[in-house]
């Protein structure tokens, strides 16, 4: 999945260029290009489907040349997970009926790529040949009340049956989870064969089933982009997580520590770049004097020098400059107005 | 003289383009041109000198189109303003051996441009048919330890004689010198007729004197710019106060109120800036949110968004950009190289 405009961190990310088609970190690979690294393990680059806005085919296709540019599917409009995910999957097991599918968000961070290929191999496993759902569960290091939480139930197995999906807690809420033990980050990674997903789609989410069946007459023929582009629109906008998750049976999760991040704020961007003595995060030629815990990002400008500044964020890209406290980067979204 | 470079407000100003060329107050004309303007009801454009860097004759014959080319004079290399004055006063003695002159930084602020013309008039009628120096007096509002001050001697006259020129006081000295009631600032702008200052530049100065002698006798021929390259390095290199004003007889000030600044930090840049409800001056696009105190000057980005800054400097152009305090605007030269 890699539709995401990335508008909390503008002007870093922008819509023309949204985060998961940055290297944000530094690293000399995108987001994008990391997710597709790290799945090479588990499955071959020729078996990747990428479902993007259409705006974005382009910049897909060069940044993953070996994706076969047939398994680029464009979204004409935004509609939320759950479409975006049965567009793929509709499409998948029309040739491949039999396929085993990981489903995963392209704009997140694993440092351990090597436990997350154990971990993405022994989910496959499980639903190669069950209608077992496995949702990836991250166990949680702090309070964090920007994740939806999963709460599991009793088991002997490494794969644990869910017991409930929770919203995003308040803090409170958040504090008992992480004391209880027993609830995990939802990281929004999902394990299924095709059959599971495409059967539970339709059982939960009917409206969206029957879009696709629609769409799927013209699946590999001249007319698929002019139906995708007539009908997707039409589906409803849900997640994958209120359409089926939460309604369907066999759920279950694999608990994991892998060094994840969703790298959703600035301030889990600033935590997952290397760091100065002063905790300062600099991706660009910025020069700090007496700045402390700042994460700067900067690509155009040739000379950058900050003085006397501790914990904001300093971001410029294509002409455009923010300059913000960390802690005030919520507000970050209504400054691109 | 127009050749200052204009370190101290780096990346706005730049060796390229110094302050005197810029519209730092966002006014429409440059400091320059606000010079000229000032000086018209008091002298035409037709007789304006300029002595600047050779690197910037162009952009002075672009900025004031009505000064003739001829009168702007470079300097190949900067040798302080005894040397600088000593040229201009030289060359327009040869062929106006009774003018009268007004000598003035290009780089300053007047606000009260027709109390400006009635005091340099007043000034001008003094050296006129006298061998007077005449220094422009500036009434001190608040201890300032940036400028040199001059001690006012007894006179029942607008224009009194100079008890002492005093250097760049501490801060106990430039309160009791305010307190006092008799010194004035410095503003580097001279009165005199060019008999007084150049018999005064070859009896204080000789050696200057000496090296202008040789020029001369190559000004309004084609060997002047070879000669000027070749001798004007050799001057020494020392201000017109050292050089002249402590040394010679019949120095006068004339007291003066006009709303005078001589911008030569960012804090006095904001001080004459008009500013916001928060006390922020802007001059550029930016829009600052929660931000009190700061000086703003953008040129080169589309778009600024700047939170939560208090009395912070946040200058960009040509690619460069700088966030520093107001506090420590001093460091300035430094972060440049």
């Amino acid at each position: 999945m890699a539709g995401g405009i990335g508008s909390r961190f503008w002007p870093m990310s922008t819509v023309d260029c949204p985060k998961q088609f940055l290297d944000i970190l530094g690293t000399g690979r995108t987001l994008i290009q990391m997710t597709l690294d790290r799945l090479l393990p588990v499955c071959p680059a020729e078996n990747v489907w990428i479902v993007t806005s259409a705006r974005y085919v382009e910049m897909v296709h060069e940044q993953l040349p070996d994706v076969p540019m047939s398994h680029i599917l464009p979204e004409p409009a935004a509609r939320n997970t759950a479409p975006c995910i049965a567009y793929a999957c509709w499409k998948i097991r029309m040739h491949h009926p039999h396929a085993n599918i990981v489903v995963t968000p392209s704009d997140a961070l694993v440092l351990n790529t090597t436990e997350y290929a154990r971990v993405i191999n022994a989910a496959l496993a499980k639903t190669a040949d069950s209608d077992a759902i496995v949702t990836v569960g991250i166990k949680p290091s702090r309070p964090e009340t920007g994740y939806g939480y999963i709460e599991v139930g009793a088991s002997s197995e490494e794969i644990c049956p869910v017991a409930a999906f929770k919203e995003k807690p308040d803090l409170e809420t958040a504090q008992k989870y992480l004391a209880a033990g027993n609830y995990l980050w939802n990281a929004g990674i999902f394990v299924w064969n095709v059959d599971t997903i495409t059967d539970a789609i339709r059982t939960h989410s009917p409206q969206i089933a029957g879009v696709m069946d629609e769409i799927a007459k013209d699946f590999y023929t001249e007319r698929e982009n002019a139906t995708i582009e007539m009908l997707f629109p039409t589906c409803e906008k849900i997640s994958i997580d209120y359409a089926v998750m939460e309604k369907a049976g066999n759920i279950n999760t694999i608990p994991a520590e892998f060094g994840w991040s969703d790298l959703g704020t600035w301030g889990s961007l600033h935590a997952n770049m290397s760091k100065d003595a002063d905790g300062n995060a600099v991706s660009g030629v910025a020069e700090l004097h007496e700045c402390k815990g700042c994460v700067v990002h900067t690509s155009g400008l040739e000379k950058v020098v900050l003085e006397g500044l501790e914990d904001y964020i300093v971001a410029e890209k294509g002409g455009r400059l923010l300059v913000c406290r960390l802690s005030n980067e919520q507000k970050i979204k209504e400054f691109q107005k």
